[in-house]
């Protein structure tokens, strides 16, 4: 059994029963190489999280929690728990996933005996795992369901194969296990449905080049990859039977912000009627925006993530290459908002709810917020 | 002066009066490297072709007619007119400008005496590349007149550039002088307008980072580089006035067969009214087709140009290195179709017309087809 595959699915984060550090993979190594990292100290952690070798939010927080558990099992004392916490902090200070895993493994540690904090930050740690886990598998079910209905549809009229579309890596790279965009896919093969996978290569970064053709080859999963100009003549030809996308930031009126990229993948859904869903845990709702296009700040990052690529030299090394001349300017905007009227719905772990106000109301009710 | 700017303006090809061969710049080489190819035997402008060093359909015809010329130079027999223009022909088979600029010199020599044909061929090259010139002139002043009333819209309303969005290259790389999509760009900047050019990447060749980036810089427009993932937010925030692309092949109903990625422009700059036009020759518009997507066939190319991107290594030498992972089969489809309503007008030579059948028909009718 594949250290990475410990709970007989592969996992970007793992621990072992009688063993002391954390597993992960170092995702800036994809997909050219396999590197398994071993945390022992919270620094490493911190050091994982910043060089982006451990990323995607959900993973993130799992990260965070265990580096944080690593450091009171190293010093049991309240004031290293700060530094630590501090230390995590950070790393990537916009991430939410981080601030909320560090809160709830301290959260767990008030008014703990000094001889119980290493073993509750341990089982804390654990459990924001565990959890994580069964959110993206319950949103594997309900996604699940939506493919199912498609794959009666499409099986009946003589098809061969389910094909999926999907942009950016939102799998089990970016979440620990199953993901959330992928986690339909993975559900539907175990549930014997032939699916196959259309895979932006998502520039600049690549993540669908780099990660999710990785993920879903170790997976054993059918997948084609194709550069970000081609979804549309993809979708417009018939050869993509639904969308999957994952996403950052969900407002409260359906609006989803998602990694650069998806709005043109959701406009050319649109013009074919393909159905695109966005796949999100609850937690990423964000149900004090009602505008995405107006209200969600759009990060712009550096420059060289455009006019460079990375890859695999013939020579074997990581490296990357100007595409641009070496004067010109670019620009990096990392996020695009897919306004609600393109969604046909927001797969949840709660359920598959239309992408509207009134349409996430069940929803908002169910959780209270 | 400038070798490659003998008549005023940038040129991909050009000739020199006093001097024999026929000078081009390397495409392949760019932008990372200016290197000035001289034609003085048709072999070389064959391998040029070939090797897409010298590449854009307009610029292909140009070369052959030279290269054609240049084989009756040095053998003024029938027997070489046709080992060289065969020679030429397969090059590139499917081009179209190709086989109809040997056809013309081939023309011009027909009955033509031994002692005349070197200078008749060299006269008829001549005039391929300067009609050429003056159709992508006249696509420019059409172009150009669309540009000046949505600047006096923008400028009114405080804004301070002119901002165009592009995709692919449609410049004088590809034509020889002025170029398609370009033409107006240049036009209004030599009439002073300050416009600026979004330059999407258009992966999997790179064609918008390698030659539009490159030759807009040479030229003196201010332009921006983006990712292929990043032209739906552009157009969604407001930050361009209008699309301009070239097109291969035009139906008689007004469709564009582009680039790979023209579609999701179009769709995006639909889906903000942001007014988007193909600037195409006549020549270019094929009046038996009236259905794009059903149509035309769309080229599949070879897997590598997905699953690796090329670019300057920082050891200085020109590579492809790999983005995806070893075993990934990849798709390339090397061009889409955009549906006439989607287009807001069609530049060409003799005006800017709907994109329609019926929009169309004057120009049908004014040249006869």
């Amino acid at each position: 059994m594949n250290a990475s595959q410990a709970q007989g699915r592969p996992q970007a984060l793992w621990i072992e029963p009688d063993r002391d550090p954390v597993f992960a993979l170092d995702q800036t190594r994809l997909p050219h190489e396999t590197r398994v990292l071993e945390f022992t100290r919270v620094e490493q952690v911190a050091e994982a999280i910043r060089a982006m070798r451990v990323r995607g939010a959900p993973l993130i927080g799992i990260a965070a929690a265990f580096g944080l558990a690593l450091a009171v099992r190293e010093d049991a004392s309240l004031a290293a728990e700060e530094a630590a916490a501090r230390e995590l902090l950070a790393t990537r200070p916009t991430a939410v996933n981080l601030a909320w895993a560090i809160a709830r493994v301290r959260a767990a540690l008030a008014g703990a005996l000094t001889g119980e904090r290493a073993a509750r930050a341990w089982a804390e740690a654990g459990q924001v795992l565990a959890d994580e886990i069964a959110v993206c598998s319950a949103i594997g079910d309900h996604g699940l369901a939506r493919l199912v209905a498609l794959w009666r549809v499409r099986h009946t009229a003589g098809a061969e194969t389910l094909n999926v579309l999907t942009h950016c890596n939102a799998g089990w790279l970016a979440t620990g296990v199953w993901g959330t965009a992928l986690a339909p896919v993975y559900k539907a093969r175990e549930a014997g449905i032939p699916v196959h996978v259309w895979v932006d290569e998502t520039r600049p970064r690549g993540q669908g080049a780099s990660l999710t053709a990785w993920e879903l080859g170790q997976a054993g999963v059918p997948h084609t990859l194709i550069t970000d100009t081609m979804s549309g003549h993809v979708l417009q030809r018939g050869h993509a039977d639904v969308c999957l996308v994952g996403s950052d930031r969900t407002t409260a009126s359906g609006d989803v912000c998602n990694k650069i990229g998806t709005y043109l993948v959701a406009l050319a859904a649109h013009d074919n009627h393909v159905p695109f869903y966005a796949c999100v845990p609850t937690s990423s709702i964000d149900w004090t925006l009602d505008d995405g296009v107006l209200q969600v700040p759009i990060e712009e990052r550096a420059q060289d993530e455009v006019t460079h690529a990375r890859g695999l030299t013939v020579a074997g090394r990581i490296e990357a290459v100007r595409v641009g001349p070496e004067a010109t300017t670019a620009a990096n905007f990392a996020f695009d908002v897919t306004p609600a009227r393109l969604v046909t719905g927001i797969v949840t772990e709660h359920g598959v709810f239309p992408a509207s106000a009134a349409g996430l109301m069940p929803l908002r009710e169910k959780i209270g917020v």
